[in-house]
């Protein structure tokens, strides 16, 4: 058995839980640490159980240890019935996020009628907050083969490649290191990058433009994001001003990190900041994400969130101003957090804004 | 507003339904003609309303025709309850495997008493079963690409490779051609094949045994889904004989299909093929799923399905025979039902077996 199902059967203990049904994906491999598809997990203090189908029992049974493969024959609802029963489970606990209406209607009308079937919220998510040193050091591998890729940036955008083919050459890069995207990179050009979330186009990287790369990697189990900007050509001061305001922002908020203080804190140093410049109404989002086994994860660095930040807390800073029609500034770093303040794990990548035509460059 | 939008419509008048909330991004996708992420679709006979955030704003604007843009402020659960108060909606139909439980939830306090919120299964997905035109030329698409990498495999893939690297290259042909993966790709070798959703490893590609191919392509918002087989050196008899059972199995089940078939029976034709020969016990999945704008939808090609096949449906056919630490076997095209008989799209592509290595080959 894993230590995170130790983490998890102590918590049921205090929320009064016997059983608990893990039908989420990331946090079946956080507490597995067996990376599967289609298949839940039913966790009791008496044992824990995989459930799944024909397809995966090889596989799950080679990589799962102390955790018991059960293959479904029939319904996985009558599956998970039944084991509820011989584990003679009273209150069972479920992720409401992730349990579809029609899953809770037919997992309900399976179970006994003196089982209480009682809907969670972040039940496993809040324990993967805090990340282990495995995990911290996981993380770092992903972050590392991320902060390459966007070095190898520099050398491979030019005008007249197009958003498409500059996207391919860095996810290139980062499969060819026996890594996965994390998740759909953003090469976004031009007024695109005053979108947030820009699609890949077939739009021509030009010269005079600026390029906002944010890019992430998957790399056993653990992810990163990141996101950096160039500039094709002579920067405009005018850009250039901004830029710096962004970047600043994100100095700030950075800088005010560590265990104990409240979360919304640190989004307010950065949207002040960019308030005083009259830019706070073009950052529309929050402040930044947790990262770990999933690209966005706990904490949420928003300015609702009144929890406090604690140690080995990591998450991502990424103030921006987007200017529909003009072009979008985002600078995004990931933190660990500490005692006292809190590493940049994505320190040693520059951030400062450069002509990436110039060949002395 | 789009053609399926009305089919939508007329579908909600017939169940007595005067609003529909689509939160599905793959039914959100096909009634807008936009690929869309974290936004849901209302659906109502007053208009049709995109909802989304601050992020997706100026990109859901700039690609929708007939469709208001509603931007949610705050929670998207209130910003649904005051659309469908307004357009007076009262009977308010929703995607119940769509919908995790704690939407279902929210939405449901948002509500007004009076607004029924009802369940439905498949209510787009069955729209979505019998292709149009446009739809079925957007797959030949994928299918074309997806031949071309199955074909372009024959001389990628060499004694050596990891199955890893292998996949890498497969991938680049792909996205070189400016499409996507439609999933993640399977290059399973020697006993991995056994494994019917095999991940890649790094095990290299040997001499002597077999290699299975299941990779797919997303090109414009439509998908294909494709399985061959090689050898790498001379193919043992023993293999040979059960390759040429799943073949012929295939081959039973296509030639019986057509428009009016209960579907059962084309699963029931490879499956008693392979039970005469005594491998029948070693297919342990359905025999094909429909394909589309997603890689598993309607219909699925089961036992268990008592319907009937119509024209104009896309689906896979792909038996299979699973030999635990020996080897797997499969073979999957990809049809489209017509009135007396079916196109097998992927048609083009080689299936007899061959060895790789051969250089005349």
């Amino acid at each position: 058995m894993t230590h995170q199902i130790k983490l998890l059967q102590n918590k049921l203990k205090q929320e009064n839980l016997d059983g608990f049904l893990v039908t989420k994906d990331a946090n079946i491999a956080y507490l597995s640490d067996y990376d599967s598809k289609e298949s839940w997990l039913l966790v009791s203090q008496g044992g824990s159980f995989f459930i799944t189908d024909f397809r995966y029992i090889l596989e799950a049974k080679k990589n799962l240890r102390g955790i018991e493969v059960v293959k479904t024959e029939g319904s996985i609802f009558g599956c998970v019935a039944k084991l509820v029963n011989k584990l003679e489970i009273r209150r069972l606990g479920f992720e409401s996020k992730s349990v579809s209406y029609a899953e809770f209607k037919s997992i309900k009308i399976e179970l006994a009628s003196d089982v209480a079937f009682i809907s969670t919220f972040d039940f496993v998510e809040s324990l993967r907050e805090n990340k282990s040193q495995v995990e911290v050091s996981k993380i770092r591998k992903a972050v590392g083969i991320n902060m390459k890729v966007l070095e190898f940036a520099k050398g491979a955008l030019k005008p007249g490649l197009t958003e498409r083919e500059a996207a391919l050459r860095l996810e290139g890069f980062i499969k060819s290191r026996g890594a996965d995207l994390a998740f759909d990179t953003i090469v976004a050009s031009g007024p695109n990058s005053a979108m947030p979330h820009a699609p890949l186009t077939s739009r021509k990287l030009r010269l005079g433009e600026p390029v906002l790369i944010d890019i992430g990697v998957a790399f056993q189990g653990y992810r990163s994001d990141l996101t950096r900007m160039c500039f094709l050509g002579r920067i405009p001061v005018s850009f250039k001003r901004i830029y710096d305001s962004v970047l600043a922002s994100q100095e700030a908020a950075i800088k005010n990190i560590s265990a104990g203080k409240p979360i919304c804190d640190i989004d307010r140093i950065a949207r002040n900041f960019l308030n005083k410049r009259k830019l706070g109404k073009f950052f529309g989002h929050s402040l930044g994400h947790g990262v770990g086994r999933e690209t966005h994860e706990l904490p949420s660095i928003s300015s609702r969130n009144k929890e406090r930040l604690s140690s080995n807390m990591v998450f991502t800073v990424e103030p921006a101003v987007y200017l529909n029609g003009k072009f979008g500034i985002r600078i995004e770093d990931m933190v660990l957090v500490k005692k006292n303040n809190c590493e940049v794990l994505s320190g040693a990548l520059d951030k400062s804004i450069k002509n990436w035509t110039n060949p002395s460059y």
